[in-house]
């Protein structure tokens, strides 16, 4: 099944909400730091208890990687125990030159087995391009995020009036022949959403900053209902992996997932 | 040893050149491929032909990325090869939300005890800011790149008259405050740089596009001589290590190494 139609397919079961694992050993359970392995533990008990209400997984490279051989151990171990009609998002945030990019590709797709990746548009297609040749999987290339420092450069006025963010989505149209293309889109920019989702055309929208960072599930599920517009994923880590701190943390994230896609289904059905 | 004095003693010794280890087993010498560490065992011998010469290593962590925690064990290793008066970039063009470039930065500059890293601006100030907790660190922002992409985001005209990487640039002076961060200005876009060099201040240089990109040694240094200021790393990756694909390859590299020193002394002793 290409990554499109996992995204699709959850998405048509009512199910928008994307669990990101960010797993922090510093802020896991006590009784789980006890463990042997306790960073797959973790991911273990929360894959087990949201697989039947997560739309997606994403895997935020960065908290694996910090541990060095070891740590991209787990994170090859937790992709293996995502069921393959599940879409797995490596939040990896990658861009380079095309012989280096093509590598990260290769790390991503091949390697690790992601169905999508995550990309910095800042180099342009060609440090885009070799991620576009795998054409059953997917491609979320920044353009507006989550982050106060989306001010600096994404938002800046270009010389025909429209932000840079707005380019980098033309681009993205451009780039999407073979359907594999998607943005990534900060849930805490309320109101640039609601203006560029006309833009959007059918890429697939994953949508960060729910949660922790502030932005609204609610804001965000009646603006792309507005446009009877779906194709997306409202990712939140740390609302849900960290719901509770004791023994009760799976089922703790679970029921924040079943809340989450309860609001997401009262909106829609409205 | 902090990594700005690093790089200015290798300067001031006439060293300008970084060898970049992208090392890719298939383009590695047939006897090289035979042995049971060939990623490993390159690295090591390119390494010692050229430490005398080199004035820093950049590690392109994408081909061993490629290679799961196997590749990165390869990584670990080759930088524990190279002496500590040496300046190791690694080159991983990281960049995403605060709590993430946190663990980024763990892992550059904790795990792998790289003394330098190179970084995406996309995602603005508090994406970088904590790579410049680390004030012995060097981090190099891309500021206009190498490649033909550069020409998509990169050059494009904001509305105040100035492209992109010009904005870039001024944005990393602000944040410079620790003198620990550097840009990334690729050599093919020679024009650009003459014109741009003024604005660099104080921001040491890191330049790819020399050799297999088709950016000229030459013009760099003498762009940089013009107005009295170095500073500056010209990376050269294929064009050394590749240099030739037979049993010499080590002293191939050494020997190419040796000759652009004396290409960039005769420009700076003209």
């Amino acid at each position: 099944m290409n990554s499109l139609t996992k995204l699709r397919n959850k998405n048509k079961e009512g199910k928008f909400v994307c669990v990101g694992l960010d797993t922090d050993f510093q802020k896991l359970p006590s009784h789980i730091q006890l463990l042997k392995n306790p960073v797959y533990e973790f991911n273990k008990q929360i894959i087990n208890a949201t697989i039947t209400n997560a739309a997606a997984y994403k895997i935020n490279f960065a908290f694996y990687e910090k541990d060095g051989p070891e740590g991209m151990e787990i994170l090859k171990r937790t992709i293996e125990l995502i069921p393959s009609d599940i879409l797995i998002i490596g939040d990896a945030k990658r861009g380079d030159i095309g012989n280096t990019s093509e590598m990260y590709a290769k790390t991503i797709f091949e390697y690790y087995k992601c169905d999508a990746s995550t990309l910095h548009p800042y180099m342009g297609g060609d440090s885009i391009k070799p991620f576009l040749r795998y054409d059953e999987k997917l491609n979320f290339i920044l353009a507006l995020t989550s982050n106060p420092g989306a001010a600096d450069f994404e938002k800046l006025e270009l010389k025909d009036g429209s932000p840079l963010f707005l380019k980098v989505i033309e681009k993205v149209n451009e780039w999407n022949v073979l359907s594999n293309c998607g943005i990534v889109f900060g849930a805490t920019n309320i109101n640039e959403l609601k203006k560029s989702i006309p833009m959007f055309n059918n890429l697939p929208v994953l949508l960060p900053g729910v949660g922790a960072q502030g932005g609204s599930i609610e804001e965000v599920i009646r603006a792309f209902k507005e446009h009877n517009r779906y194709d997306l994923l409202i990712n939140m880590s740390r609302g849900i992996i960290y719901k509770s701190n004791n023994i009760d943390f799976a089922e703790a994230a679970s029921a924040e997932l079943v809340k989450m896609n309860e609001i997401v289904k009262n909106i829609i059905d409205e």
